[in-house]
């Protein structure tokens, strides 16, 4: 099989990192990159010695030598940038959010899916061995029925010009949340504060309801003065804390769970067992997520297969965002009651 | 000054420490224990021989050697033996919540009013050396503007019979809050889940709104599979981070701000300046809070001072709680707006 | 069989622990406090009403009430007044180290085989849950082949008058190893260092050498800014650590081993193989040790069953003591070689 | 000023490191890579396309495009490469250690300084932010007197084929102590045990005497479950503590004294005064330690300047580890007594 061009657009934070994966990655030459700062371009030459830049993206859209375009620029130009490469025919994988409007998103997949391209999105988290390891234990069924998940993601900046905290960091738990639980939330609230800038919230919070009663909160904030990390969930039989800020044990395992009271109607003694248990740290494999999901983009490209963060996921995601926002717009202080037609009826749409 | 008689209604897990310090502090001795399980009364005077017990209350109420009472029973029992403590003209130490309803609260403090008697609630945190500290701080002005805070109360069991999580946890962060930040709140919402026993919900979330824009949040739960006791308090100058669970290092400051750019309408880099500064962790006295607690109601009973946790106060804790239980009564998925006839308008109350 | 009547000498800072337990535990009444300072017996009326005292520790050997005598002491003390109780006939336990020579150690090892008398040394942590986990793990042989141990005590005082920080730190460590490994060291030596007062070391290193090449260390400092009380031993299979500062997760057992290459003569690559996997923390009772060795002292008394923490291994501790200072004084910057009859010939020797 | 052309020779792991820095950094530029293994060199071309690989070094040795060598291979290695380097006119990088015997250490100063060309050492440690801070904070003399040190350098691997974990492992620490103290040891002693591999150490201990009755001990092992990198100086007024494996709270200054007492000859109560007080985090730079190492070793080499790190403080570190394998060697199980002549009498040696 011949080896897959791919540019990269935008290379500020990510750009940068995927430009360095796809040049090292077997099967995949870094053969353009493109940013509208000479500076950055001229950055990316030092590391990468005869490599081929330009200020116009068109250049790249137009170059025969590139087959897949990697879309790292800022949130808002992702659809426009998006649509450009599809109708030029590349396969095209592009940062989170897919888009800022579910609509935006739609148009996405339809045009990639008539055209039989690929389109991926970045929701790096999904390939990490950490997520994929959680997902596992919460799909084995070994924390009995999951109650509830809480998820912290708190630092203080990068502030964003053109989106609030909840659109910068609340799609790395979303997207996890989906994933591991393996169903899309039918419920959405949010709440959230500018207290930096105005009309730019810097701290959220949303509450998510997903099938069988399950509920999770999401908490970001761009004003902690600590990094955290940490998703929690708890069911009957154990717990899972999966903590990103530690170096090595990012999961924990407790066998901890409660046994609920016999409903009877005696007035004696109340008893609630506890069953205190061990704590497990299981051992993870040390890949690096970005690597597996550039490998894993060429691997759809080659083979036409459905990407585990396709435009769906992505929408899905971006959906529930749109909600969180709009909850968050109606009501000074408290969140709105989500009505029938806000909920998301996503299951089975694929 | 004459040693004050004191006894204890109520020796079940808190009721015991009380016993312990009014017996080994100077200016009190412990009187007399009341409980109604025989077993735990010989318990008690096996730590403490020659100790007078008995199973019927009303006896040390009717005890001349009796000055003050202290009630340490469940909550929901705490109206009913507060008030007939007072009308036997005892002084009394109670336990939080100081009642399940605001009106139960209104009326004894009324009753304390009319017979010049110390009524004192166990907020106990309120004397705790790190909440002085943090009071202290917060006071200062050091952390510059508030925006926000955070608590988490989390942990596995206590399961309650009588009262949810929100009545069990959350009375502790909203006393310590009202105390640290010296206003009152005037919004309240909440959202909670029963899990494990119907109707009694084990997990909650309260959102409140104080004065000058500042939000707090209150996560409480009894199904976490880690301790944690932490309340961060984040200030446009300064954060600090309060963990309980820490042994020594309880208060974190951190000299971490942003500042917010000027509004200009150039289309200039984006600039927000971080200030990442040094770390203070203050040295704290390890002085017991319940020992103060107790040293400070016998003063308050000398003097007729008022006490720092006084009837007010538990009932300032009560009426959110009970505006936070009927918030996560009505809707089933999210928070209700909160009416206006809802607010707490508590400043200036006393 | 009769309550055991349980005197103390000594209420500093272990005695009213012990007085607690006994006066707690069923089997066992406290009948008498010695001490020398009258202040501090008033403190212990106070906590225990109708408390007979004495500042004459003759009055309580003399006493009939009083079967068994704890010896709660400065270090220096503990040999004269272990010989005066046993010559009374009273069964003793002594807080460890039972003397500061081991000459002495053995006469009260002797004194109580020949009275038929119980004679315990108050080694508390062989009574500890965590301790006792960490026993069964090592013999369990899941560890594979012991390689080597090291312990660390340190903490910012407290000064002792009497004994130097080895005295005062290393016997938990050493009573620890010798019950964990299942064997006593025979070749010591030791490093030291006084710094904030002349002539007793607040630093040291005690090294140790066990049978099958296993070798250990132990530091002990009163000068050090944290708390650290951790134990690590390394096997070929396993690696635990057992960290006593951390509330409930104490003992963390590394399924980390390391294969040792095949002795082949091949110049190929080089190649260690690393197995990194799971961790497990495992779940503890939450005993109180201190109770756990009061009742294992009378059960001791009862049966005339050996203590677990018997004279013997009393003296083993303080026979490795007194050469690590023997070591420690001879040679000004480093360890001296250990004389062959340095060496203890312990095993065995019960 | 022209720009400087770097080989490097040797890209294993940290051969690489080198390299991208001097592609990045600005008047240098990455001349030639030298290895044995082809596909290594491979693996750079990948990264640096266009770049001039070989596996002869003499190519590179004998290349005018080549002003500066790193020398990135086994330590047994340095010297023959380093010399070969200085012989050719080449400046000179080399890795820690300089050389595995500190006449070859002796012989490379020589010809350096001959020469005029610029022989540094790769001690990144000494680049390092925080060892910087730690530096002018023991320097400034806030700790007040020092009194010890204690380091702890501990992982699992990684296994060396060549030398033991004294030579992998303690030249940091030697470094770090030597440069933050501002002085070299007087006295060395060292103890470790091979248990994995026959004859090469991988578990040691160094005891180091420096002036003034400072002590300090490194700790280090390839065997431990867990990684820790923590340097403890104890001053008489204050404590600090760094601790690498941290992410951004590496340095803990504790302002925890203890005062000594007043030698009087009364026998009263005995006092130490301890003065627990605040604990400080100093906010760091994050510098990346190599980029800092390159770029003062092109400074060095346009200026003439001697680098922090030179061939001297290189040779100090290799005598110490020469003497601590004597030390080792001599006695089976403890530390013999340092000899006179074993003494390191460096200070003034520059």
């Amino acid at each position: 099989m011949n080896v897959i061009g791919v540019g990269v657009i935008g290379v500020g934070y990510w750009g940068p990192k995927h430009a360095r994966n796809f040049a090292e990655v077997r099967g995949s030459r870094l053969a353009m990159v493109a940013d509208l700062d000479e500076r950055r371009l001229s950055a990316m030459r030092d590391r990468h010695p005869g490599l081929r830049t330009t200020t116009q993206h068109r250049e790249m859209l137009e170059s025969p030598g590139v087959d897949a375009v990697v879309i790292a620029t800022n949130a808002s130009t992702h659809v426009r940038l998006a649509r450009e490469a599809l109708l030029a025919g590349k396969h095209v994988l592009v940062e989170k959010p897919i888009a800022v409007s579910g609509q935006d998103a739609e148009e996405l997949i339809q045009l990639a899916e008539c055209s039989g391209l690929t389109l991926m999105v970045g929701h790096t988290f999904l390939y990490h061995p950490a997520v994929r390891a959680l997902h596992d234990i919460v799909q084995s069924g070994e924390l009995g029925e999951i109650y509830y998940a809480h998820a912290q993601r708190l630092n203080l900046g990068q502030f964003q010009r053109d989106i609030n905290v909840l659109w910068d960091l609340a799609p790395h738990d979303l997207s996890i949340l989906m994933y591991v639980l393996g169903m899309n939330p039918i419920g959405v609230a949010a709440r959230g504060s500018a207290y930096v800038q105005a009309h730019i919230e810097d701290v959220g919070y949303v509450d998510l309801t997903f099938p069988n009663r399950i509920r999770a909160q999401i908490h970001v904030s761009w004003l902690d003065p600590n990094k955290v990390r940490r998703l929690t969930i708890v069911g009957s039989q154990k717990m899972v804390v999966y903590d990103d800020v530690e170096t090595l044990e990012k999961l924990r395992v407790y066998d901890r769970g409660v046994d609920a009271p016999p409903h009877t109607d005696t007035f004696g003694e109340f008893q609630l067992s506890y069953r205190y248990g061990d704590i497990t740290i299981p051992s993870l494999p040390s890949t690096e997520p970005l690597r597996v999901e550039c490998e894993h983009f060429l691997e759809c490209i080659r083979t036409g297969r459905r990407p585990l963060t396709d435009g769906w996921h992505g929408l899905h995601v971006v959906r529930i965002l749109e909600l969180a926002d709009a909850s968050l717009r109606d009501g000074n202080a408290s969140l709105p009651r989500l009505e029938a037609d806000h909920r998301l009826l996503v299951s089975g749409s694929r």
